[in-house]
């Protein structure tokens, strides 16, 4: 009735932007992202008869509200499906992510535990079915079940069981890097979630980003088979400012963008016009994650770190998916 | 066969983006902008028969070369209507447009260059033909033949005859100030056409562009009409944001704005935040025009100077059309 699961955070390379189902957690689109070993969380489940209801610790201290809610809804579904609605846990996570990065940790922590909760009760789901049930807790969550180069297939089932993750590429296939660049200002908060759902339902330009998808998917698929740098790459820089465009778009617009994002977007491209190969992605924040081979580290490193409103950078290799202690 | 025109150039504020045919320059979409008192050009055209070609002169400098050429080729269509072929001209040309400032001089100067050598040859020109004549030259000069707010009414035939401007709104009606922004770096240069050809041929987020057009264009000839300044400033920067998100979409895609023009941006929304109602607006280029009332003067200037690499702001209000010295 207990067990310990970790899981690693994920970089999406081609974004998850848009819900075609909110309660599911279905996507738009398909995404591609590359698991990331340097950021992980870990979770302890363990269902106990004596307990009343969910107790829930992250880093020791004991989480109510919002985020305590997310976790016990999402047992919930775990303890439907193993026919034991009655029966709470007590859930401990220590967490790897550093928030100020501007990685998402629901990412690395669900997966963790729906990993820990499953292996508990005893439930024999395959790495396919917990990534659908993980997708329920948070959909780039589903992600993190693998290592490497990993790709959300969005499915086209109203109920979901088409909509899980697959592994492209393992992580020991190819050995790149990702700077996390961490700014020194305290990143303004637009809800990812909201923000989508404003451009989904107001931006003209929403259409234009399911259309250009499918290209990226396939171009980036083969740069990887072909362990192309350039390829996937500008791939990766090309749909995240396509998925930024559509919030300019937005009614009213908006932008996740500060200004020390866009001097580090222009850092990226110093980088290029001197000949070093690195491209940049970013998320629904102002973070930026730059992409690079390990030969060019010092250089990219020397670069970022001389922007000005940049803390700090933190190096990752790509990481394994999840494993079970 | 000599006479003088002025022609004050104008800001768009719904942005001329994308041709439907190159050779007219007819535009894919309705535009609209402000033109402005305090950049100008005045242009003397005499013709001569002792000329055996043109000659231009910018500022008392001689020009050659492509800028030269498209004048000369412009002259001609001139010439064709006048059915005088062999006739040349004297052009001497003043310029108070600062580049700088990011405005295209192209349109104060096509603009009183076709005005000056239709009056010349003595031909009896409508504003209305002056304005297709005009187009021919530069796209967004056909709108500074009118002063106040100008709608450029793309048309629908092959001949480009019903593509013109009109005025929606005199000079003197409405009394708001345009204040210009000059960046102490050097503006790299990504041409406009070329831009603007790319964006068109290879953006997803081009249809969604002209899809939006419409509804911006009654909304802020609405506001123009109530004079709601927070109306036309808020459509004109949403106008200009998707615009600039056509060109994240381009393949490959590129940027006007640098990290100043983050800056500005950034100071204009700080400005609204603090209650001072300013909208910026920019063009394919790294400037920024603000927008704002005239008893917002002093905040305004204060928070745009304040700002690390803005070099000058100069400040306009709304100018003339044409006129003939």
């Amino acid at each position: 009735m207990k067990a310990t699961a970790k899981a690693h955070t994920n970089i999406a390379l081609i974004k998850y932007w848009g819900k075609r189902d909110e309660s599911l957690i279905l996507p738009m689109n398909n995404s591609l992202s590359l698991t990331l070993d340097g950021f992980y969380t870990s979770t302890t489940v363990e269902f106990r008869n004596d307990l009343l209801e969910d107790v829930f610790y992250l880093d020791d201290k004991t989480v109510t509200g919002n985020e305590y809610y997310r976790v016990t809804s999402f047992l919930d579904l775990i303890r439907k499906q193993a026919g034991n609605d009655g029966l709470f846990a007590e859930i401990r996570s220590a967490n790897q992510v550093p928030t100020a990065a501007g990685f998402a940790s629901s990412a690395s922590g669900f997966a963790a535990l729906a990993t820990a909760a499953v292996k508990a009760l005893g439930l024999p789901y395959s790495n396919q079915e917990l990534s659908v049930l993980t997708r329920q807790g948070s959909g780039s969550a589903c992600r993190s079940i693998y290592g490497g180069f990993v790709e959300w297939q969005q499915g086209t089932k109203a109920d979901g069981t088409d909509s899980y993750a697959v592994q492209v590429a393992n992580a020991n296939d190819w050995d790149i890097r990702v700077a996390a660049v961490v700014l020194s200002s305290d990143a303004k908060k637009v809800l990812s979630r909201e923000g989508m759902k404003r451009t989904v339902e107001t931006s003209p330009f929403y259409s234009g980003w399911l259309e250009s998808v499918p290209s990226d998917l396939q171009a980036i698929k083969a740069g990887i088979k072909e362990k192309d740098f350039e390829q996937v790459g500008s791939i990766s820089e090309a749909n995240c400012l396509r998925m930024h465009a559509t919030t300019l778009g937005a009614n009213p617009p908006f932008m996740y963008w500060q200004s020390t994002t866009f001097l580090i977007m222009e850092a990226v491209r110093a980088l290029r016009a001197d000949g070093i190969s690195a491209y940049f992605t970013i998320d629904a924040g102002p973070n930026v994650k730059v992409l690079y081979m390990p030969k060019d580290e010092e250089a990219v490193q020397h670069k970022l770190r001389s922007v000005p409103g940049v803390r700090n950078v933190i190096v990752s290799r790509p990481g394994s998916g999840i494993s079970c202690m």
